[in-house]
């Protein structure tokens, strides 16, 4: 008699990055036992298939909770606040990807690759998973942190449009079709709000053909929420609570894959071979870095992958403690449903029941 | 009897910048007495009109300088490299857009909101412009060096496709058309390769649904001539040759405009409030900046306008002496026509003939 595979129950199944956890979760057979899809009333009854197997979404309740092991959360913030509590009630660990408990001195963020020993220190049950732009770097920060000693980070990010959701994704792709029809279309002159007209979706202005440099919600002293989370998440990960982080964080015409320039400043001298071959065998992370051969990290390439592709490294011609680097990776794999799944097979093996 | 107005010639009047510089002089009608249209041997016949007057555009030749005071290059390196000197031994002097002469310590790299004074120190009788990147954000940064003390800056760029020529324009046109209408397009796999094919044109990668973390050619150390570009000549145009500068250049599927993040980081304490009135009042900027009411600087509203756009205007969480900001201008117009054509306008008066 072996052990039995403990129980999972993805709620918020049919999202854009529920929908990602579903794929994940089909490469991956020998960690769970049942899985139960959660949505809300409105998705329930979809059928989805996981694991070959067609499976019925059931509408989010309490009773969905019984017999759980761990419960992937993939919905908005206050979907979260209110359910995940009554996950870890039911007995169940919440590992929760929006950013409703992230700050939470009592759950732990975890990015499995850097910190997975703080996944068993959970008072409340409950363990988060961090932000899509702050997970898409922090695997390649993390080993040269390690090495040299981070004192600050300079981030400019790169954001796609699949980051807001399926509605981010569909508004590109209307305004790509406005915009391809129009060959003087921004050329000398602004004509693009005219081709693009009132239909933004998430975003604050068209998105084709433009970068809008703002994420989120507005913070104190005209910082973005999506700035703030780099800066407060990447401390509180690689346990810095005195890290200087400046983020700018721009949404591009990308439609999945976030990127960051980042200029990492270290207690010590580095090397830029010697950062190379470091993350070459960090987990997580890919280096692609010939500029002579075309190759550096892009969006285009890394969608629909694991790691965090990293290049362009290279030390600061005027600072020999300063590393400016680019970095890419799948905002809906690493940056949520990755992340979260791998969280959740930590905790596997400890909740399989002998 | 007046003053009889100098005589000007425009070298490459008829590429992606001399076009544009076309339509600036149209819009400046005292300054210029003879305007010259002149172009290579295979765009020498074609008619512009200027003013109001159709020019016949001549070919480039030793004799197309007689009697010429200010010649304007738009050509690219190697023409400007042979050329311009011809311009100056003629008499005229030559106001060059190309690469070829601005680190030369003999020529002065001017912008005229910034060093208009160094415009009179031209021992080879030749005047540099400033790279498009450098010089779309240098406007915004001058006066607050001028106040607070520069010794820092970090910038990542968000580059437009008509920084490289009309063919840049094209290859993202045709790539916008191949895009539109693919609905799963990169969404979770990178499919863009495929739907782009080998179509290029002048970039490494696609560029549509992209972002190419590279721009120039291979310099040391892994930095790109661009980036290297912008570290050398915002040393030069403020004349700070300690100027520590680490800068990302990245390609962006935007048609005509180049933003950049910056970091600037000062000698002494700022405050964002100040800068923003300081930013208010300098030659040549605008202050766009209410991210409440959805303004920040995009290039879709930059592009065809003279100033450049500042906003996200923050200092840093942590470190007092340190501002973050996002500013856009367009690249064909301050970041090359307008600048080549301001510095002229510099130089008209001294060289009318009583």
């Amino acid at each position: 008699m072996g052990n039995q595979l403990p129980t999972l129950a993805v709620v918020g199944a049919t999202g854009a990055v529920g929908t990602v956890m579903c794929e994940l979760l089909s490469s991956r057979k020998n960690v769970w036992g049942e899985i139960r899809l959660v949505a809300s009333p409105r998705s329930a009854g979809k059928q989805i298939v996981v694991r070959g197997e067609e499976l019925t979404v059931v509408p989010l309740a309490p009773d969905v909770f019984d017999g759980v092991d761990v419960a992937l959360f993939d919905v908005p913030d206050e979907v979260s606040a209110e359910w995940a509590p009554v996950a870890a009630a039911a007995g169940a660990v919440a590992v929760d990807n929006s950013g409703a408990f992230r700050m939470d001195p009592d759950v732990p963020l975890v990015v499995p690759e850097i910190n997975p020993e703080q996944a068993r220190n959970r008072p409340k049950g409950i363990i988060a998973n961090a932000n899509c732009t702050t997970l898409t770097m922090i695997v390649a920060i993390a080993p040269l942190h390690r090495e040299y000693g981070l004192r600050e980070l300079v981030v400019a990010s790169y954001q796609a449009v699949s980051g807001s959701g399926q509605v981010g994704v569909d508004t590109l792709h209307e305004q790509l079709g406005k915009a391809a029809g129009n060959y003087t279309l921004g050329a000398r002159s602004g004509n693009i709000r005219q081709a693009v007209g009132d239909e933004l979706g998430p975003f604050p202005a068209p998105i084709v053909c433009n970068v809008v440099p703002w994420a989120g919600s507005l913070k104190d002293a005209g910082w973005s929420s999506e700035e703030t989370k780099i800066r407060n998440e990447s401390r509180k990960i690689l346990g810095l609570p005195d890290l200087k982080v400046s983020a700018t964080c721009v949404r591009v015409p990308v439609v999945t894959g976030h990127s960051s320039a980042v200029h990492a400043v270290f207690g010590t001298e580095v090397e830029a071979d010697a950062a190379r071959e470091l993350l070459r065998h960090a987990p997580g992370v890919i280096v692609v870095d010939d500029p002579a051969a075309g190759e550096f990290p892009m969006p285009i390439d890394a969608v629909g992958t694991d790691p965090a592709w990293v290049g362009r490294i290279r030390r600061s011609l005027d600072d020999p403690r300063a590393l400016d680097f680019f970095v890419t990776g799948d905002n809906l794999r690493k940056g949520a449903a990755l992340n979260t799944a791998q969280i959740g097979e930590l905790l596997a093996p400890e909740l399989a029941r002998g």
